[in-house]
């Protein structure tokens, strides 16, 4: 249910909150078997009970309340009292005082505090699995990366275990997990929602964010937790901004899809669905906001992170993962000269933004250009982690707005979303856009098991690029990885009466090196492929000269009756071109 | 003759460009003789006299022009085509291609360009004694600094030559000459005049600015040199702000005054003064205004300066004034981890000055609390500049805008002003206050000789605190500089029939140490003093036990007919409590 949706039938006393409460618990513990680690802490079941049978007796009062039992989780580095804030980092751990700001507000509306989630530690990272409570992955496909800093708040919104969990948005931790699990994430104007009570990570910058099913939950959220705050030096009163119809989106040489073509397709089909909805479409040099981005992590910036544990970073530095103490520890060896020229430059890219903003109303992007899974990130934190910033690490620089809508999902299940992003002020404005755009996209079940991986297969014939069959990987969006030769230990034989002409691929330890292609795959793609494949020939396994073995075409014993060796000639091309 | 009275006869061709610029030139070659280091470079006479005879020939083709055949003159900070810009330090000087933007708007608007003015080096400084072109002096009192760093353009206007020079502003650089030289300055709002062609102090925070005789001017030249400039990224267009009559004044535990009870009288009278012009005072607690001034200097803006010059100083530190590079170079120890609390410190300050917004239309304090000599300046350079920076320093970090007023002369000349500040955007409605105010006060002759100096004055009967005679010190705001004892070579007399009792202090080698108390005065003030002192006493000269000599009270031989000697009590207060 959404979170309106049981706000209504709560406050209609049509069920209660206890009863949504008793059912939301349910349903994390079933979740608990998957992904544990989408959670840092939680109040006990009678605790939560408790609250919802508080907010209960406020409806049985006569008190209606905009959030009346809707159960929500927040990003542990947000104060929620009676559970400590740990910023993922067990040793930083500090029990608060009080609820942030934020929090309050929402449990002031009726809502009720399921626990806390994790994240990339000290909020430092956009892909979840900087943590040493574990690694949320993505809802749809557990072999990926969830996203971050917010991921466990996305995973558990992903699951639907909660209508709405608070993240939170400096470098788009409030925007790339809502892609990848199929979530809309309002990040606010910079001062629209108060920080009081979140744990700084370039306090400048931050935001918290929210995660929800839809635009209009976003919209109920931000509708209750926007307001001035005194407290926070940061917070701001604007005017809200409207907006026109004018979308923006980059040049394609601006464009970066690190091979991901399904993702580039997504996008491109969502720039049609932008037309059909009326909205006309601009493109715009983005170059000088993607050299912006470059000043949060390679430029000053990153004293920001520095500055918000020095001491702790100093006393405590084994306590921190080792990827994120690399990042913060960078900002140690920044000058102040260096931060203040990094104004400087700021400045200037403001003024670019500035006049983009007289050309557009609305810049309009992939939130992500792709995703990576665990395994992939695990083993280059770094840059990997950067690719999913291109769109995102220059919005808060900028004092933007934005919000991320889901567009679509790969064929392995993970969710692809586009980001809408316009001038401060333009939050509500962003959430009419939003749900304007919905959600056509049929979401995948929830994987429950670990989807099987991507595959490589080496293809050797008439699957090889240019060749007649090509279209067979194209069109499920295979990635071509190499091109290479197998073990010396093959025979290539060309098959008599095969139409197209086609090879056989034969191991034989007295053959030789045979040119193949390799090929990625996603699992549902490589099964529908295999489904295809026409006998003698099959899928089998491949050596290839650097002794890995793939998936590939071989041949039953039949296939070489009647054909005739071609092994001297090296690979199927010599043989076609002869 | 006023800007605007020179452009209207110039226009009505009662008096032509050429005119004018002669008799400027006239009035320039006097003063060379007085303060030639006011200047850094000029124009030679004949370039001078084309572009005004230029000037009338658009007047003669019937274009009539806002600031036809005004002279001017700018910083040497700020480029204009065909003279070198230097800073004030030859070394770095280059050869700009181009008018700055705001040099660019006057001279199309008719005015002409005299020369270059000196200032303190790179812009850093209050004072104007930190220039290898000399040290430019106050021009009532040639004594005492001129204030900085934009010293010469405010001498230039001060002495009548130019009726309007532009200077720069960071930290006071606008406010404090004017205060001296009895002008009139104009701090606009950061990015109201553009920024291009100056060479940064602060880039964040440096305005240009206008000194002139009075408000008007101010105005007039402000109609003319504000305007967007997409060229600098700080520029930027605001809405006219309008102010009402509430005006705040510091809490008097705010108000440091070094000693200087001449300024803190007069802040007295200026107060009174604004309450008969209509407007309302509140006292206002500005401490957390003055911590945020700690970080221009003592905080990381500092590194704004390094970043300005980084490259000269680390290749020509000895090319640089040692005061200067010692400011400068500590810069280059700040962190970026620094610069961003200090961003995070500086947006408390804005927090606390918002609110103070709600309670005051306008600031309305000392723009310098008190004035030093030269030679006490060179003495001791960085504090007692520090001084004069207490009520300017914060001023532009807080994004307000600022107009600094004549409020009255000391006695030995120099000029003492006050300033009213307001939010960003205000500068019109402070220039219509500023007219208000106008300058009610009678300015004193230029110096054209060096005025005498300030005198020490030894008192030891009736005029010692508490006596009945010390009203004449502090009716003359003498200045207590010590308690102590004259030489052990004098003896004291109580004189017989003297009303009030008044003893004779006579040298005698054969005598004793006798207390006094010494005073400083104002040579006008000690004139005048001196004039009432009646026989057979007399102001000669007194040893001190140190060794010293200052002016006191001596007595003539007659003084000690039938008078009692009470040398033994040692001085003339055991003498009255016996």
């Amino acid at each position: 249910m959404k979170a309106r949706e049981i706000a209504d039938a709560v406050n209609a006393r049509k069920i209660s909150a206890e009863e949504v409460a008793s059912a939301t618990l349910e349903r994390i513990a079933a979740y608990d078997r998957i992904q544990p680690q989408a959670w840092i802490s939680r109040f006990p079941d009678a605790a939560i009970l408790g609250a919802a049978r508080a907010v209960d007796g406020r409806i049985k009062a006569g008190q209606p309340q905009p959030l009346a039992g809707v159960p929500f989780a927040v990003k542990d580095n947000i104060d929620v009292a009676g559970l400590p804030t740990t910023a993922a980092c067990p040793d930083f751990a500090f029990q608060p005082e009080r609820n942030a700001f934020v929090v309050q507000r929402l449990l002031d509306a009726g809502a009720v505090c399921i626990g806390k989630t994790n994240l990339d530690q000290f909020a430092t990272g956009l892909n979840g699995t900087r943590s040493p409570y574990g690694a949320p992955a993505c809802v749809f496909n557990l072999n990926y990366v969830s996203g971050g800093s917010s991921s466990g708040s996305a995973v558990v919104v992903g699951a639907g275990l909660v209508p709405f969990a608070l993240g939170t948005d400096t470098a788009g931790s409030g925007r790339i997990p809502a892609a990848f699990n199929g979530l809309v994430g309002l990040k606010p104007t910079k001062g629209r929602w108060s920080a009081s009570g979140l744990l700084p990570a370039c306090r400048s910058l931050d935001v918290i964010t929210v995660f929800a099913a839809d635009a209009e939950d976003c919209a109920l959220v931000d509708g209750i937790a926007a307001g001035f705050d005194a407290a926070d030096v940061y917070s701001r009163n604007m005017r809200d901004m409207q907006l026109g119809q004018r979308l923006g989106v980059p040049l394609a040489r601006n464009m970066p899809w690190f091979g991901d073509l399904q993702a580039e397709r997504l996008f491109a089909q969502a720039i049609e669905r932008a037309i059909e909805l009326g909205y006309s479409i601009r493109e715009i040099d983005i170059a000088p906001l993607l050299e912006a981005a470059k000043l949060l992590y390679d430029g000053p910036w990153v004293a920001e992170r520095t500055a918000a544990i020095e001491q702790f970073l100093r006393e405590n530095p084994g306590s921190i993962d080792p990827t994120v103490r690399e990042i913060v520890e960078a900002g140690l060896g920044k000058s102040a000269v260096e931060a203040f020229r990094g104004q400087y430059k700021l400045a200037e890219y403001a003024r670019v933004a500035e006049a983009m903003w007289q050309q557009i109303d609305a810049l309009f992007v992939p939130t992500s250009p792709t995703i990576y899974r665990l395994r992939e990130m695990k083993a280059n934190p770094i840059p990997l982690n950067s690719h999913f910033g291109t769109y995102t690490n220059f919005v808060n620089l900028l004092d933007m707005s934005a919000i991320a809508v889901p567009a679509g999902f790969r064929l392995n299940g993970t969710g692809f979303g586009v980001s809408f992003f316009a001038p401060a002020g333009a939050d509500r404005a962003l959430l009419a856009m939003a749900e304007q755009w919905g959600n056509p996209y049929p979401t995948p079940e929830i994987d429950l098991e670990t989807r099987m991986d991507r595959i490589r297969l080496a293809v050797v014939g008439a699957h090889l690029k240019d060749m007649p069959l090509h279209w067979q990987l194209t069109s499920r969006d295979a990635a071509f990885v190499e091109a290479t030769e197998t073990a010396p230990s093959y025979k290539l034989y060309a098959m008599a009466d095969s139409v197209p002409p086609k090879p056989a691929l034969i191991h034989d330890v007295g053959g030789a090196a045979i040119k193949v292609e390799v090929y990625e795959l996603d699992a549902a793609a490589f099964g529908s492929f295999v489904a295809e494949v026409p006998p003698p020939l099959a899928i089998g396994t491949v050596t290839l000269a650097d002794g890995s073995q793939v998936k590939g075409f071989v041949a039953e014993p039949r296939a070489i009756v009647g054909a005739e060796d071609i092994t001297a000639l090296g690979g199927w091309r010599a043989y076609i071109s002869r």
